[in-house]
């Protein structure tokens, strides 16, 4: 159940009050807000008092949950805004992993001259074996922190553990949460301690309903700008890498209140077809999308086989710009 | 291995050959063409001057595969056309289940009323089970008949095993052979026989090898007009009916020579999802939509959850038109 | 909801009251038996007098759940025995396909030798391919029919499609569907005219749910015997052919009335993890094992990897005997 | 590729090296190991002179891999043995959550009389949802250290994400990584740095080899001690918690020197499952048990669902010690 108390109820009476709710408390503009397992149905007479209203919930998607608050969120970063009554779908493109200046210096003066806002580059790999390239990692971020003061870009990267998660929220605008790390409570308790929009991307073997629950873990911490990422999940089909989820995207599009972004490089795995699903992503009417783009894709350090090359990333874009006139939308 | 024997062999002596390599054997134009289990990489050198030309394969998906023939298979019938170098994408609509003559009288002039050419309306339903409407059998596919005289619309229906497949041979223009009976041989070799389009539905726990290897049993039968459907797939997320597999389709526009249509409807179960979904799929560029509508899909005797009423649908063709010009295709 | 008539009710009036019920009628002992969809959850005033009692469901597994029936159904074939009352597990062993007299023959002798009552092997193979052996058919089947005379083993053989199911029935003593066929309606409901056990293989994508309604296909025809076999999913995994759902097999124990066979050939794929997955599958407490031998795997024309050679086999036989003992039961 | 050097090379020559092959380097008795990406084939000539012997390897499972080492390494704790030349079974038994100490104590003294040597109880719960219980942390942590005191039972305890990895790894005599946390590269290789056994789980939604090569960054860091888990994975079928994967218990045991432990009661997720799964298991002839038991499921605050009561849970114990007699094996 989700409480708004009163605004005239002191910090010290919100938290005695979910103490004894077994509530998690947080404070919203100007009044706190309760959140109790969704067991909880009634509000105790002593309690009511203070109460300015309440929403019963039937599962413990609470905050993100349309039946809590059915307008969109409204998500911002420097320039850009996607979610609330805004028709804007974002791409968000550059390389898999960050690997040099030279590298990431050309996917942003693409990026510039494509009129994309938001740069995206890995510093912190969550690589499967220990052998590989592991991401350049403080020198990556401080990279990137170069990219936007001479490009003015915004920049997106990933937090894979929380042993770096404060050097991540230092540099970048938006904080990836990956897929590998998305059930990691610190990571999220953390996030919901900070003002920085956050990316939370689906694991491949994550449902619906405990992707959401993670969003809550950062919502019921007070930040309220968390935008849902999916990005393929693990089917017995291995031709492609992952199954791009996107009746699952439109089941988040239809109970959840938060963005949803779509990264359809990860979950095809090969340069191929990213194309055409990023196309069919357009229309479907995600708030952005991830593309992975890289100056020579066969030279990559990490997932040579998925990153566009640059020329078919710029045409690609001049299809979604006509694809999303033709939904009502627009892409920045 | 394919091979193309030269014009002058003869039936006989293409037999005898085929014998020889564990072949299997059908007539195209006016040569005979050898289909060998892809371990064959070498033609016997008393074989070679009976042969036109060859090609060694990598895997048992042989006919349909693009490293035979490159170009998309042209399907035809009636006056709609898909695949070839037409930028076609057909609407194929109607209820999941034909269950009245008012019914099927409504859908079809609501097709008509739409400039769409093809209804699909099921008459055997492969229905879990045996305590649910079973459909109304030759019936329905009699009031089929019907409507096609009275309207002009084309017909496509599903065989869900081998005991009806002459009634849907006999009155449908296109056959579909169901997501639940696509392993069944002799369903396949039967639709090798016939000279009418094959609608081959994907099995919800079918790999992508193995779907095109269903389709190989027709193609190697002699009827070169087989079209891929996918229509989702089962994993582990179950708040969607199934897992609309996007990138499994993407893989077979690129290594198959069967054009592709996508069925949005049966992938996700339910109705408010289905417009985002098939306006993807039209950005995505398949070669067309199987989209359930009923008139009134409440009363629906069976996926009620999942058809479109008439407003959505006629409002979604509209939208699908628009992304259609977006894309430089066609929506017939 | 099921419902037993009066015996004195006559077939006309069951039929009758059938109709109106929208029910399925069969005939059990010397009363009628009534299926309904499970939504039905009373009896109508002007039926009441024609009933013997009654059982409301609550899922369209009905004449399978122990909500009907707790105790476990008897199967007998020949002098074998498995579920009711009993302890026993018995071992059904041979090739995945027959492939000449000299391979079943000298399976045979072993079976005789180990004491195993029952032979397996496949006439009819639901291969992917077309362009694969697809087994010896009718030939096979009267091979099966002569180690029958040899040597008295019961015979086990499969259906993959409706075009041999008569074949079938004549010459078995258990009719197997296969995976890929089990959800023929036209197979399952000839299954529940005839009184042969009915040994009925869960799809690789199919849920327990969808699996058991298959089973009440053939139960209400009337059949009674009806065998449950699990044989390994589809999942993400592929290191291994399929995924032995021993869970799933759990709750078919727990709410089923049916006896369940395991394959763990099938589901490993591989010879090397039979003999420990055989061994589980007996401690587990099946009613019964699917294990394919061969006399020289290597050899074998379908599934040469998952079979088991005759010393690897019989040394199995002996580590199972061991293991039944310790768990109260009897391998037969 | 894996290379031992000569036990006269230095530290310094180790790992120059290793940068110069791009290989982790670390110390194993008196000499040092490198391991290089499994691409690298070949030793550089340079370098010949400072090798005692090399393994190329097929993938980047490498130290974990029979292909490296053939035998089964030992585990040891306490007095507790596993692994190796043994053919001990260990059953490692409690609650899912430590709740109290009237909850602990009785736990331990049911284990105490059963002869079971370890006792495992979360401290830190990876829940799905922020508004149910997170566990007793650090408070557990001490009553499992008191556990340990009063009733010289070893203790093995969870980690759930890094904020707490330091404690555990002070309070616990094995050091489980759960599911969620397995891919957490600062928790991997923070473990390979300590000298306890490490317990690693499978993720629900993790390959076979992504899973090894986990360990891989355990096992490169110089533990050696690395006990893989197998606890269910997450499929299409949703009337089990997840789906017991024995056929990849079976790989693991079949391509890796690390024991392999089974959790049947994550996996099926309802207690009627877990004593033949359990009794399974111990017949499949693996190294170790993960069960759940607690005093009195019904009132557990995490997972009651799947607990064995005290009564169930010692049946259990005589029944599995009568079939590892049958199998040649010791439960400890």
């Amino acid at each position: 159940m989700i409480i708004h108390l009163n605004n005239s109820v002191s910090a010290q009476t919100a938290n005695e009050i979910g103490e004894h709710l077994k509530a998690i408390v947080f404070k919203e503009a100007d009044y706190y807000v309760l959140v109790t397992p969704f067991a909880q149905k009634d509000i105790p007479t002593s309690v009511q008092a203070h109460v300015q209203s309440s929403w019963p919930m039937d599962s413990d998607i609470q905050l993100a949950s349309k039946n809590y608050k059915s307008e969109l969120r409204r998500i911002r970063w420097g320039n850009t805004e996607i979610g609330g009554d805004t028709d804007n779908t974002v791409v968000i493109a550059g390389p898999c992993s960050i690997e040099s200046w030279e590298q990431i210096d050309a996917t942003a003066r693409l990026l510039k001259s494509l009129n994309i806002s938001t740069l995206r580059a890995g510093c912190y790999k969550p690589r499967t074996s220990p052998y590989t390239f592991q991401g350049l990692g403080l020198e990556g971020l401080k990279m990137l922190a170069e990219v936007r003061r001479q490009y003015g870009l915004n920049i997106i990267t990933e937090v894979k553990d929380s042993s770096h998660i404060e050097e991540v929220i230092e540099y970048t605008d938006i904080v990836q949460i990956g897929a590998k790390a998305m059930y990691d409570q610190s990571i999220l308790r953390r996030c919901g301690e900070i003002r920085k929009p956050i990316l939370l991307k689906r694991g491949f073997g994550t449902t619906l309903q405990e992707f959401v629950q993670a969003a809550e873990f950062i919502l019921s911490g007070g930040n309220s700008e968390v935008i849902l990422c999916e990005r393929g999940i693990r089917t017995f089909e291995t031709k492609t890498r992952f199954t791009f989820d996107l009746c699952g995207a439109a089941w988040l599009k239809q109970h959840t209140n938060c963005p949803v972004i779509l990264d359809p490089s990860h979950a095809m795995g090969y340069a191929y077809g990213v194309p055409d699903l990023a196309k069919a992503s357009v229309a479907f009417g995600c708030d952005g999308l991830l593309i992975e783009t890289h100056p020579n894709p066969k030279l990559a350090k990490s997932d040579a086989a998925q990153q566009l090359d640059f020329e078919v990333f710029t045409k690609l874009m001049g299809d979604m710009r006509n694809i999303a006139v033709a939904v009502g939308r627009e892409i920045i």
